[in-house]
């Protein structure tokens, strides 16, 4: 156990993330910010449209949309004022508590666009997800604020959260039902955080409970009852993005929980929904959800995840797909997922402190999650392909569900919240490091400087500012290091290794001692394994947390096509301290080389005893890239998995 | 050019053909009108729908559905009667012209849901291409009852057709538009066949010459004209399937047709556009148009189509991917697209009888086209992957989009119409075969018998029933035949072979001539295109113009998962006569291997140095079944590239 320390007491001070947390703050929020005011989302919750009026009629997805924004911009307002931002969040607090109605409902689809429907779609239709996301935001907000005593945001969600706790349950007359998309329960568990109001606890319970139950005295599956109850046919009627009628999985609710053995269905909704599991279960002792829980993130970090960190393999329903079956250019590796690994993980890491799980968590964030934002904050990513073909894939300012720029912007300004951990062990302060970036935190009567040049490399050192009480260090070793190194004041330094954590032992810290960490981050080839049949004698690159790509804007011009490299799995990766965009990053080098087709063949397949003949293959340099920093200087093609020159002799 | 011999003069007999039909007929087609019923397609064609009604509102796509039923069983009734599919036809036929406003218009959507709105959102409601199956329908019952004088059902589509002509062209006051999903084009170009109305051929070329144009007096493209018509901003607007704003492409209106140089947007759009294109241009003389249908095409074969003859590899937008870009799970390659490479083709054999495009032809009938339907008629594939994992896929006996089981039933009850074309070279009658079907055909005064065991042996035998008068036969010779022999009564014949059709000397032909060709239907192995990068190191198997496919259910119980599989070149490849479902086939047997991971390593991917060993490869004897038959035997996993075991040495 280890309580993840709050992002109020950790300052980052990095190099490395500096420059993307700076982009969201000035580039990004204010971006979607105006993307919002001009699609007329924003102003929607004035409550003002009237069926008729021109333009874009509102959409369930649209109280998300501003709940992140206000979520996300509180939390950059935390760290640095700005008023314009200040503004535009007191507005859309404003906005917000002004549209409740009087018996505490807010949602401005149900109250302008369908106000006789409320609940009626709940699985298909985001109706919880968006009051989901304006509850955080209050959360939020009311944290950054210092927890003020009257905070009218809060006091209004509370409200709706009364409405819901009243709505839903196993009582008469309530209904018996649960969300589609999992973030009710989320935000749920983070106003019981600040409340401690218990019925928050009970009712995102009953929503884990309920999900995929079908035992009387229920009639059927929820999904069947609500789409009845609408005037639908459960036979033939369902959304466009599940594959065919019934698909409960979709939405994780085709068994009930302690049932369910395989990681299924969209993949953010499973993390939020597993975040949630373990929120529940820490909250109330229920053992069960964690076997459920663990039993789910194995078969996802063994099966159904990409090197990049990147999970939900099927694009058409956004969503993990079958054992080992992870294709690269339609990998759907949604950038919201990948955030949903880190508040997974987060949660994870409170119920063991692994480093099997930290290492997940590491590399969706260097990789999945920070390829979802440009280097200037000015464009996104959706969906994060591990392969791209004819330059088919861009970064887009603007996505008809707007759901990825606002998370990645709450998550990069909430950042500080995943790299610490505090408990105690026999009654000593244990303070653990799960990610190295550059800053400080404060724990218990101290406050730690943490001083890195991580991912680039490999050391980081520790010191207090002021001495500390006696206190227990925990460090992380990642799992790709082959070798590691811990000094305190220079000198090799006993410590205990367990689940991938070196604990030092108990000493009272003071400003003059210094603790480094060496892990050393060698580049290196891996492999896949043989189940994953589309990368079939195919390396990727690693050094430390950072996955390599090989971008087509870095190639010899000779190179026509990314498809025909092939690299060497004995060359020498050769690390180079280099730029893009003014970012200072490391590039691999190393010697390949590209096959060239015959010209008369053009058709993609032919017989094979009239044209196979020993394709030309000629000797080139390669550069690849952070994966990361892909597509960041215009149209481009990119590959993580290459094929093995070896391979084809 | 050779005239297609129409279905009317066909017979088909064919013990390979013959249960397929019968299927369509007996099965597919009650099965079709059934659902058509029950969902409340079929009687919303007599307009009893209001507003607030319970069940399904009536969607855009109906009059396709009603259209294509009514056209394809009345192929069917033209070959067979059926009293209950008659009575069905006539109901049909009897809805849609009682359907008919005073204006001509007729359409369920836009007469009872958005009666103020039609025309309005052309590029992606799909409103021309539902007129344009039930002009098809209307033609074709027209021409199957022998083109009587009174034909109520053609006469009311007729008067659709004026208020089209009123409704669309160049002149003002007129709308300048086009429809997204072309068909209409085709329907036109169908009616003028019957009718000879020269207004036909001015409108479909009118929507294909509107087609991405932009130059003034043009204000823009025609989509964000249409849109900001309708009050939707093309800026954020866009169809769900559309991956971004303006993706005009998608429907082939990114630029005008002659600037067209890559095959791109929607795979079934691309082939009813190219085949009404090549319809236009034979009635025209525009040979510009060809130019384009030709550039196109090539790219198309070359590098956008699957080895099954499947095209769309985007599953998205069921639409062209990059070039070499082939994807195998995820292969859109839908039913309706290799159905419109069988119009194309058509088509194009009008303009040159070339083998190269009857090979294409052939090669979508007996793989991409024919997997589309199950072996007893029962249930479709609207989709059909090279390739499943976990038995992801499966045929459905509906689909909320359900065009590709009354499609395949048109197409099967129409195949007469494929096989032959006739045209006269230097004033003789010249008879072309293209396809070898047994059955009887009228060509000029005389009945051709056609006696084949094709396509599991490569024998065919042609003789006549009455002396013919004198004629050239001309023989398509298969592309993939390493070999073949023509014979006229037993002795090697005199022929002249031209873009792969051999043409024998003019003659007649008295009943006791035999004329047979013969062609090498030896297995073989296929390669890959090295940019088709999904089947690095892999090999395909065909024999003839079947494409084989590994299923697991045929296969050693010890082999747990299709992936793990290699094939070796160089084993034989071993034809096994057998049946599936009663049906008799051919199925290929070889020596193969599997591959065994090593327990301990689960994750997707690991560091090459630490895990990079043997791995253990044990023998197996492989069942590979043709391609068309896969995924008929309850669930199954299936593989048409399989990876070759040499390469892992």
């Amino acid at each position: 156990m280890a309580q993840p320390v709050s992002f109020t007491k950790v300052k980052i001070s990095s190099s490395f993330w500096d420059p993307h947390i700076q982009a969201s703050r000035k580039e990004s929020l204010p971006l979607i910010f105006s993307r919002l005011k001009s699609y007329g989302t924003w102003d929607a919750m004035r409550l003002k449209w009237k069926k008729g009026d021109p333009g874009v009629t509102p959409d369930i997805l649209w109280d998300s949309d501003i709940g992140k924004y206000v979520e996300a911009a509180s939390y950059a307002l935390y760290h640095e004022k700005d008023p314009e931002m200040e503004a535009a969040v007191n507005d859309g607090i404003d906005m917000i508590v002004g549209a409740q109605q009087n018996d505490g409902y807010i949602g401005i689809y149900h109250t302008l666009v369908e106000p006789g429907k409320r609940w009626s779609s709940l699985a298909h239709n985001l109706e919880l997800y968006g009051g989901g996301h304006i509850l955080e935001a209050a959360v939020t907000r009311h944290i950054t604020l210092g927890c003020p005593e009257n905070d009218e945001f809060l006091e209004a969600m509370k409200k709706y959260v009364d409405l819901i706790f009243k709505e839903f349950g196993p009582g008469e007359g309530q209904r018996h039902d649960y969300p589609g998309h999992q973030e009710i329960e989320l935000a749920l568990m983070r106003l019981y955080d600040v409340t401690g109001d218990h019925r928050c606890v009970s009712l995102a319970q009953y929503f884990i409970e309920e999900r995929g139950r079908t035992d009387p005295p229920r009639e059927g599956h929820a999904w069947d009852i609500a789409a009845r109850a609408r005037g639908d046919d459960p036979d033939t009627f369902f959304p466009y993005y599940w594959p065919r009628p019934r698909c409960y999985w979709h939405m994780q609710a085709h068994a009930p929980i302690r049932e369910q053995k395989e990681i299924v269905g969209h993949s953010v909704q499973a993390m939020y929904w597993l975040s949630s599991v373990v929120d529940v279960a820490l909250a109330t002792g229920e053992e069960s959800y964690l076997d459920t829980v663990e039993t789910l993130w194995k078969d996802m970090v063994d099966a159904k995840m990409y090197v990049t960190g990147g999970i939900g393999s099927v694009h058409i329903y956004e969503g993990f797909g079958p054992r080992y079956d992870l294709p690269n250019e339609t990998s759907y590796a949604e950038t919201c997922a990948a955030i949903g690994i880190m508040f997974l993980t987060q949660r994870l890491l409170k119920v063991r402190v692994d480093a099997k799980v930290t290492d997940v968590m590491e590399l969706a964030l260097y990789n999945a999650l920070l390829a979802g934002i440009s280097l200037d904050g000015k464009s996104f990513n959706y969906d994060n392909p591990l392969a791209t073909v004819a330059c088919s894939h861009r970064r887009s300012e603007w996505f008809k569900v707007f759901c990825c720029p606002s998370n990645i912007c709450r998550f990069l300004n909430s950042l500080g919240g995943y790299l610490y951990g505090t408990d105690s062990a026999d009654s000593t302060l244990r303070f653990t490091v799960h990610n190295y970036v550059g800053g400080e935190v404060t724990v218990g009567k101290s406050t730690w400087v943490v001083d890195t040049q991580w991912p680039w490399h490999g050391r980081t050192s520790l010191s207090v500012k002021e001495e500390s009480e006696p206190i227990i260090l925990r460090l992380r070793i990642p799992g790709w290091a082959k070798s590691y190194k811990i000094l305190l004041n220079d000198q090799v330094t006993d410590h205990e290794v367990a689940y991938g954590y070196a604990s030092l032992p108990a000493r009272t810290y003071t400003p003059s001692d210094i603790i480094t960490l060496t892990a050393d981050m060698t580049a290196e080839y891996l492999i896949p394994h043989p189940l994953v049949h589309q990368n079939r004698g195919c390396l990727a690159i690693r050094r430390g947390p950072i996955i390599y790509a090989l971008e087509s804007v870095d190639q010899d011009p000779n190179i026509p096509d990314l498809r025909l490299v092939r690299v060497d799995g004995n060359a020498a990766l050769v690390p180079v301290e280099t730029a893009i965009l003014d970012k200072p990053v490391i590039c691999i080098r190393a010697r390949g080389s590209v096959i060239e087709p015959l010209p008369e063949e053009k058709a993609s397949f032919g017989q094979k005893d009239r044209v196979a003949k020993p394709v030309p293959e000629r000797s080139v340099d390669l550069t690849f890239v952070p994966y990361f920093a892909w597509g960041n200087r215009g149209p481009s093609d990119m590959r993580v998995w290459m094929q093995e020159s070896s391979i084809r002799g």
